[in-house]
């Protein structure tokens, strides 16, 4: 067993400065239903990215240290400060999920099955080269799939599962999805295919549409499009969504989709009404891609609601059993309906060189990348 | 029996014009679980005038006919005209409520008991001089109650009752509620008082503060004031208001609500999280006083919800039960937990006539006027 391990780090200070940077940390003991993973893949995701920068303005991002041992600095507004004060002078772990071997377990019957297993796990600071996990927190993946594979394991496959189980749950019978050639999006795509959904996809180029069209996808809008409005309307007819997830938040795109839904449920009203159509709307955000304000321009009647969406509040609104059928769902399709694509690899290291950063942090839909911790 | 009757009309024509106007209609008939009422008294609600208004611009109104039978006239903008293509060359029946003396009644038991009663009614056009109402949509006032007493019966106390109904059905310990000087902001701090709810009271004049303080209110913070975000914020510390009802809407404040009880809930927490607090946190929008665009400024975390609140679906989610119980204390508290306060009476051509359609379209806090129909 190695003795030597590495985590990524991010530290806001006294002095309005964000540091992120490596530590050397001890190798881990397990507890008895603990086991040890040797953390061989994990992928940056948008609420990694909400993690390891904060507060900070990465336009003042200066690079520092060594090549081995690089060391990223940047301000963190004044005005941002209060915001973050529990964070303040704490070495913060960051990676959400990630994937690899058991090495170690403890002596607890669910550790010793892991021992030897490829797992992925969610929580606790994946960027890193060994994590301690809980066993409850680790999935083992089937034989033969990699870590890879099984990097991205938890957020984006459990957020679209969780999407279509809510819209079960809450007695809708379509989705709305924007932002929606994402990796998350496409995950979304398969699995509204294989469960006969209908699944409106809202993206904002062409080149995402043919994308998904290409996938199979039967609605995809285009809301660069003037016709945008029109064609999301129709689409809402043909299929009647009356639930959408956006990860975006900011701006009109939220009021859009709410008045859209709107036209179409009230469009064979006989009676009118000040109070609009008694079809409920629903919209989640589930994310702050946009993170200016939300506009709603209110031609959307009385019955319609806007809440945050969090996967983890989500699951345990879902329940225990639905949570667990789709986690076996996630092990038995990870290379298939699960599986995620990747654009780029970079080495714990090399998450701090200023070029590779200045890539991930635009979140370009289409780019994804993958830390690879045992570079 | 009075053989001539009257009712106030809103048409909207194809050339994009609305008009106001009294209408001679036939004395009803009741049918068998009906009776009809002399309407003695109906308020002017906010919901009253949008359907009244619909979709005219109000700047524009000119007054013609006579004194007795005037008539309002005022253009509706071309592009508003889609929004109520389905009431347009419709003679459209205005008046949710009002209250009066059953003066016939169908056969039923239900009807019968009602007749020579003085009734509260709700629905079905109350701006008139005799309505025929369905008996189960009208409550019977308890003797020494005028028309005058009862007349707003339904829509403030409901609403108010089914604010603290929801707030108890879902969880929440204390209410906030914007505009709180209204006539139904009023209710809901005597309802509030006698429950041993906490409520906090957003007003946004130091004269309306007074007024609320002087009738037991706690917490009232002036929206006007430097301090509000402090004052807001201490408020929520101090009682754990976790739910708002806001019958504004369009511009911040609604924002302003949750970002303060994120700040009073985030407080006491150890760790950081870039998803806020757990604390869910609700506000329902219930008017449209500033008909802008809702800003959300999203300082808030992901555990919140934005809805539409509408009284008719409200009760449907509270459950006949609750409802029924409601009903009762209306009627056993209407001239004191209930009562309404009126500035103005004016009949029913006096709705029509400039001067006053001026002045009760302002929805000035503290101005309330009362259509008293047998003038």
């Amino acid at each position: 067993m190695a003795d030597k391990n590495i985590q990524l780090i991010s530290t806001i200070s006294e002095d309005n400065k964000l540091t992120i940077a490596l530590q050397n940390i001890d190798m881990p003991k397990p507890g008895a239903d603990e086991v040890v993973i040797r953390i061989e893949a994990a992928p940056l995701n948008p609420s990694d990215l909400a993690v390891m920068f904060s507060a900070a303005d990465m336009t003042t991002a200066k690079q520092s240290g060594t090549e081995q041992h690089p060391v990223i600095t940047a301000d963190v507004p004044a005005k941002a400060m209060s915001a973050v004060k529990t964070r303040v002078g704490k070495a913060v772990s960051v990676g959400n999920e990630g994937a690899g071997t058991v090495i170690a377990a403890g002596t607890s019957a669910g550790a010793q099955a892991l021992l030897g297993k490829t797992v992925a796990v969610i929580g606790g600071g994946t960027y890193r080269q060994y994590l301690c996990a809980k066993v409850q927190s680790c999935l083992a993946l089937k034989d033969g799939t990699t870590a890879k594979q099984g990097a991205s394991s938890f957020v984006n496959p459990l957020t679209a599962l969780a999407m279509v189980e809510t819209m079960r749950a809450e007695g809708h019978k379509a989705i709305i999805h924007a932002a929606a050639a994402s990796n998350l999006g496409q995950m979304l795509n398969r699995i509204c295919i294989a469960d006969g959904i209908d699944l409106i996809n809202i993206v904002r180029k062409s080149e995402q549409e043919t994308l998904l069209r290409d996938m199979g996808a039967k609605y995809v809008v285009n809301s660069s499009k003037e016709s945008f409005l029109a064609d999301l309307t129709a689409a809402i007819i043909e299929t009647g969504a009356t639930i959408a997830f956006d990860p975006i938040g900011g701006g009109q795109l939220t009021s859009d989709i709410l008045n859209c839904m709107e036209t179409a449920a009230s469009r064979n009203m006989k009676e009118h009404s000040v109070y609009g159509s008694d079809t409920f709307k629903q919209v989640y955000i589930y994310g702050a891609l946009n993170r200016g304000p939300i506009t709603l321009h209110r031609n959307f009647g009385f019955a319609w609601g806007v809440n945050g969406f969090l996967l983890f509040n989500a699951l345990s609104k879902l329940g225990t059993k639905t949570v667990m059928a789709m986690r076996k769902r996630v092990a038995d399709e990870i290379t298939t309906t699960f599986a995620s694509h990747y654009t780029h690899e970079v080495s714990l290291a090399e998450v701090l060189h200023l070029k590779s950063l200045a890539a991930y942090s635009k979140q370009a839909t289409g780019e994804k990348y993958l830390i690879t911790p045992q570079r």
